[in-house]
Order: C-alpha cells, then sequence, then structure tokens
C-alpha cells in the first residue's frame, strides 16, 4: 500500500524521467516542492508551459530561440560570414562564455554516428549546405567535441566544402592540454594530438 | 549577452530553486526538457500543477493526502489506537516500506527547535493532544529521528501525555548500531546508546 497520494506519485514518475534522477532524489524533490511555500511547483508549472510552448529552433542557426531568428543571429554587431559548428545550443552557451567569438554559429543537433544510425541528414548537416549556397561565408570553424563522433563529422563537413568547391575556408577547433591542466593526467590521446599540432614558436 | 532566450533562463532560475540544483545543474536539466520529445515537459507541467491543486494534508493525521483523509487513515485494517508520531511525510513513507507497523500515523511537520525558534504551537502537537482527549488510544510511539531536536520533541510530548493523565502508554523507537552497520564507523552518541539501551537476552 503507496502511503503517497496519486498526484504525488504521479509528480515522482515525471521527475524520474530527468536525466540522473532515480526514485530517491525524485521523492525528496517533490516533497521539497510540495512544501515550499512560494509556489514553487505552481512557478515551475508555469515556466515549462511556456518553454514548451514558446521555444524554437533558429530558422539560420537552428540555436534556441523564442523568436523565428535567435538573439545572436539577429544581432547586427556579429559577423555573418563566419559560422561556428556545434553539436547542442549548449556548446553555443560555453562557447559564448569565453566572449572572443564574434561570429555567428550553426547548430548540428547531434553528431553523425554511423554505430548509432545517425547520418548527415538526420542532423543540420544539409541546412549547412544550404547556408553555405546562398551566402558568402569566409570560414568554417568546426567546434565539435574531439571524439571519435565529432572528429569524424568534421572530417565530413570538411570533405562537403572541399567537394563542393566552396569558396570558404575550413578549421577545426584546437584540440590539447587544457589550460591548468597537467601532463601527468592527460590521456594518451590528448598527448599525442597536443604533440602534433604544437605550435611552432619560433623559425629557426 | 546572453543566448538564450527568456523563457529558458526562466525555467532555468525556476530549476535553481530545488535543493542541491545549482546553475549547471538547473541549465543540463532545462535543455534535456527540451531536448526530450515525449513531451517532458508538458508531462512534468501537468503534474505540478496537479499537485499544487490536490495535494491537502490529511484532516487526522496531517499526512498528505489528495483527499479529505489519506489512504492509512481509511484504512479498515489498521489499528486506529496505535498512534506513531512521525517529523514529516517522508517519515511514513520510510516506515511503511518495512511493511511491519499496522497502527496510524501523526505528522508534526517540524520538530520543536527552541534555537530556530519552532515552539509545540507551530508543529501539529495540539492536534496530537486533541487526539488523545478524543479518542481511545493505547500507545504513542514517538519516532522523531534520534537528533537534539527529535529527543527534545519526544521528552516534551511525553511530558505532556503524563500531565494529561491519559491512559495511554509513550514508547520511543530504538536507537542503536543499525544492520550492518560497523561499531567502528559509528559515532560515540550512537556507541553510548547502544550500550545504554542495550537488550537482556538471558536473565542470569
Amino acid at each position: 500500500m503507496d502511503p503517497y497520494p496519486k498526484p504525488l506519485r504521479d509528480l515522482i514518475a515525471q521527475l524520474k524521467r530527468l536525466p540522473g534522477v532515480g526514485e530517491k532524489t525524485a521523492t525528496r524533490l517533490a516533497l521539497f516542492i510540495l512544501a515550499d511555500r512560494q509556489n514553487l511547483a505552481e512557478g515551475l508549472s508555469r515556466s515549462l508551459q511556456n518553454v514548451h510552448e514558446n521555444i524554437q529552433l533558429c530558422s539560420a542557426c537552428f540555436n534556441l530561440a523564442d523568436k523565428p531568428r535567435c538573439s545572436i543571429c539577429q544581432d547586427p554587431s556579429r559577423d555573418s560570414s563566419l559560422i561556428c559548428v556545434v553539436e547542442e545550443p549548449s556548446d553555443v552557451l560555453a562557447l559564448e562564455s569565453a566572449h572572443t567569438y564574434k561570429g555567428v554559429y550553426h547548430v548540428l543537433h547531434g553528431l553523425i554516428s554511423p554505430l548509432g544510425g545517425v547520418g548527415p541528414e538526420d542532423i543540420r548537416v544539409p541546412e549547412l549546405m544550404e547556408r553555405l549556397r546562398h551566402s558568402q561565408i569566409s570560414e568554417v570553424i568546426v567546434a565539435t567535441n574531439p571524439s571519435v563522433e565529432g572528429e569524424g563529422t568534421f572530417h565530413y563537413i570538411e570533405k562537403l566544402i572541399i567537394d563542393g568547391k566552396f569558396d570558404t575556408r575550413v578549421s577545426r577547433i584546437a584540440s590539447g592540454i587544457p589550460m591548468g591542466g597537467e601532463l601527468k593526467y592527460m590521456d594518451q590521446v590528448t598527448l599525442a594530438s597536443a604533440l602534433r599540432y604544437r605550435r611552432l614558436t619560433k623559425d629557426k
């Protein structure tokens, strides 16, 4: 016999769908929400409904937006001839937090993964090629993660741009030892990559 | 410049109100909710609204309920002359999971805490006394946590029942080394309590 009433059991079941939330955490969160007197249940419910109804993908770059165009694509100070290709919207946030990039983005919403059954048509690769065909793009920076799928997606996009004879440079985000990292804790692939892509600082 | 649209920022702000959820976790959860195609946003929103509107406290024991009486108080197979006093609704769930208790509950919704400014009138102590006055109660088991406030609340309730000359036994849930626990990892207070409340298994 379950001592919790049905609406509470339903809420626990919904919370369990969140990543990293099991039965115990879901129960703790649900009871916290119930015990809260500042209307957390109502505020959260309204925010979720609002997100569900109002968030869309930018028609140009497929970043998250609440208008047909995202705030970055709408910003006239951004260099729209420079496209940075990323896997997910959260990658845009990460790069923006560095306050150094002044171009625009293209969010793929996934990576090509032959084992996972994800081909280039399943993610926003055709739309990227469409942008290259219709606008003057000086450079495409591929900033997918340095993983097997990330590298594979980079090579695929690079080949498409070379084969399509676009007047566009292609670059890959640098991979190596992160700032503050220590060589002794780095994996072999990172060390090999850091050596291979070393910067020449004085030529002879 | 924030690359996330306002409805998403609002959702992140609401999620941050949950216990143990900071900026990073809230962002991860919000993006997960958005990326989910099985309408997690809508389902969660509906559950929250439902909980907000339909959950109430049982008029007898103050456990969570979706009717005026909770499912335990409504169950005719439970012994309503035996009351187990707990701090929170989640304590009811914990005790129910042991499948051994057949009485009813009384949820205090807090503990007496002189330092925190919580007196007996701020929690459901007067309502417990009211139950003792109006029904025939054979025993009150105080199952508050073995903390300073839990012990204090126990002693306060014990004294009220003794002073009120109720024909009711009072008992305290056992405190000691948990099953599977190891003596070497136990704190001093638990060890002292386990020694003090040892069970005599053979009398001479």
